[in-house]
């Protein structure tokens, strides 16, 4: 998925603002979905966070073209752990595992495997 | 109301991304509501904008503390108009009409008696 | 130019916060230099928003996909106004207009004849 | 520090925006530098982050008065480590690990002995 840096994501550093990053990969998370004519909005119910790890190692710039890349590690039953980066052509510039769960009606629940399968086939 | 600027708040040009002078201003509403206890999600409804004026005098920067101001202009059954202003210290930055009306799962309603009368009152 | 609605724009309401319309204007003003590999950044200055006149019409859902169009009124020696309208298939959402001055170094400035040419041939 | 949750801060969910506890982090962080009357940005040179390690616990929602706490876990020369926490009264809702590097022009710098040690004081 291509990502333009605008204004918006920038700060008077000049660069990037850091939580932008965590943006930029929901983004190509949700994309995933909505490329294929889906919702990430399963039966009611949304992924939420549970735990970042990520790694800046370069500074995009306004109206640089970055790539994010989407790569599933791990998925349980009520919990998924993907590996996401963003990158400015063969630059690596962000790099972060981040585990998620599926949440409806403000608890922790299963997909139902009908949903689980659709969502695996989405993440490919 | 305060509000001080963050670097979120910034973009690469030194000063307040412009679409951030709304959200102060909504923050400024909605702190009516929240510093009385009472929350601006009334009924399950929402205020949604209908129309904005603003005009950008002068910018924000980093650190600066500035004080949003909120006067009603006019209330009806199912809208109301407010002016609201940005200010710091004595400078005037951000001057606002904005319309505002009350909606309901998707559509435009009216208020309850007691529900307009609450809110009028922390209108002031 | 076309914006896709992610989580990040969404609100509790279930909709685009109001002032994301302002950022995806933004977006495609600043996508009509990117697109000819131009930057917004001319000789160090930046174009600043002097005044905005909005309508906001219908409302925006996660994972539509809107259509900004823009339009240029007038341009002047230090200025510019430009017309915005953001719509999801044939259905208007957002219309706006939208007056903005170059400045650079704090003051509002002029641009040089051949930035201002290159600027009028992007914005066709 | 005392952060509002605001509209602007939620997504569809209901609750806020998982990228939007690293806002509240940076703000805390940027808010021990202003509340003395001084600046983050150091002889021209800003903080970038390096590396997060951050758990969400609980999600936080409309209007809701959080309290980020800011823990020094070590300095060295050109970065430093903290422990930021967002809780809601007793309740932790987010636990995050941040190092951040002094970057000046774009490059890592070091800090003035005179400006680290006023930056020390700064973090108590």
């Amino acid at each position: 998925m291509k990502i333009r840096v605008y204004y918006e994501d920038t700060d008077l550093g000049g660069i990037v603002y850091h939580a932008n990053y965590l943006k930029y990969c929901e983004r190509a998370r949700s994309e995933l979905f909505f490329e294929k004519g889906a919702s990430p909005v399963i039966d009611g119910g949304h992924f939420v966070v549970l735990h970042i790890d990520a790694t800046f190692k370069q500074a995009a710039k306004l109206g640089e073209l970055l790539d994010v890349s989407t790569e599933v590690l791990e998925v349980r039953g009520a919990s998924m752990t993907l590996r996401q980066r963003v990158r400015r052509g063969g630059a690596l510039l962000f790099d972060m595992t981040i585990k998620l769960a599926y949440v409806k009606e403000g608890r922790v629940g299963r997909l139902s495997e009908a949903a689980r399968a659709q969502m695996l086939d989405l993440l490919g």
